[in-house]
């Protein structure tokens, strides 16, 4: 870690990405700040990707789409770039993994589309704050998630199933953890459904489909929340021929107060 | 009115207006569930159009978008047909109002795409449950609007003010009018300004620029809400080939329960 990365602006951290000097996972940067998942096609599929998450709003928040070929998303960071400003990308060819660079300058074109999709991270921070514990932050490991049997409302070529995070709540926490995370609906919302795993097609909380898995503590309850996992897993399962993503835990901060997000 | 009318389900009261029974407004009618803003707009103008209103969700809540040539709002209302089930419509060519009919039947075809946007009947019957006089709905005139100095984010040829409604509100219910309307961020959400009309480039609240003038009594506060006059206004300025709306206060009865819209 950079000597006082955390408490730097959004601004400033993303220029630490920029000229490379900070190539990390962005957990912590910036707290009071929202960060987002980066989702990046080809003009073609533009509109029926834009329209799987209009009609998928609770895995799919957007908070900023980019006319094709501009990479300031005008809206959540006008001075950023985001072919240079997150610290490590991943690239798919027809659904393959090719490339996971610090910058995708080699990679852009007039035909691109950038999404920013609303985060967990954002919500987590609300949850603590509150004294509701987050088990997967205390552990140090990734939030565990599942492919539900919950289908997503389809849009053109984009279909596939709801994928959900699992975080195990204290039973008498489990209303806290509804309000705090109801009030910010632009990333993610309250919980989907809470403590019956089975009914989403969930056989084993031990083996998330991605992510690692967490305890469930005697007393504990597992809740789910629709999660920004969906939309690229949905978009992967298209086989665009290109696509370009943060990587895992490498999010774009943004410029956007999370404070600014909270409903009444 | 229709003896009952307001006591039917959504479906039951479309029925009435699909076989021409009612060709009047829908205040009123089944207020447990959300009504919409109709714009229906040809398909070379779909991405653009969607992509202004995800830019612009204050004035532009998007309940649901049918598949191109679709008549039927999956997410809405599964079991309607929008060519017949609003009481009244308006067709516009080139952006000049040519027709007023009762369904559009023939003025559809595969290339049409339906938008269907949060209206504020829905707020403003949370703030009359929870005792906030509005003003419109006690003259029985249409709430004044405001075209603004502030700019919508644009998206491709869609560009224009930001219109807002404007409700007075005693000084002493102002903060309630916010908390109530924010629960509802997809029926336009908390006020976008309260109390200074000036700065919103708004001369004379008594001069609206749709709808109807209301009294501003001593002790009441102007209250500003983002409109849903908003998207109908800038895609007329663009100047579709085809647009078709519903008619002022001719909404679409969705099957959404307004209930399910609100935040924690």
């Amino acid at each position: 870690m950079i000597a006082g990365l955390e408490a730097l602006t959004p601004a400033e951290a993303r220029a630490t990405m920029r000229d490379g000097r900070w190539t990390g996972i962005t957990a912590g940067l910036a707290p009071a700040f929202a960060q987002a998942n980066l989702v990046i096609l080809p003009r073609d599929l533009d509109y029926d990707f834009l329209l799987f998450c209009v009609r998928n709003p609770k895995p799919c928040p957007l908070l900023d789409v980019t006319d094709a070929g501009s990479p300031v998303p005008q809206l959540a960071a006008p001075g950023a770039d985001l072919r240079t400003d997150l610290p490590r990308y991943r690239v798919y060819r027809d659904g393959e993994l090719v490339d996971e660079p610090l910058s995708i300058e080699r990679y852009w074109s007039d035909d691109l589309v950038s999404f920013l999709l609303g985060c967990s991270f954002t919500f987590e921070h609300g949850l603590i704050e509150a004294g509701v514990p987050v088990r997967h932050i205390e552990c140090g490991c990734n939030v565990p998630m599942f492919a539900t049997n919950l289908a997503c409302q389809p849009s053109g070529i984009f279909s596939g199933p709801l994928v959900v995070s699992m975080r195990p709540i204290p039973a008498n926490l489990v209303a806290a953890a509804v309000q705090v995370s109801g009030r910010y609906p632009s990333v993610h919302g309250a919980p989907i459904q809470i403590g019956a795993p089975e009914t989403l097609g969930i056989a084993d909380l031990g083996k998330p489909d991605w992510g690692d898995p967490v305890p469930l503590l005697p007393g504990e309850v597992p809740v789910f929340w629709a999660c920004g996992v969906t939309p690229q897993a949905v978009a992967m399962q298209a086989r665009p021929s290109l696509m370009i993503t943060h990587a895992p835990g490498h999010m774009f901060l943004t410029d956007i107060p999370v404070a600014s997000l909270a409903t009444a």
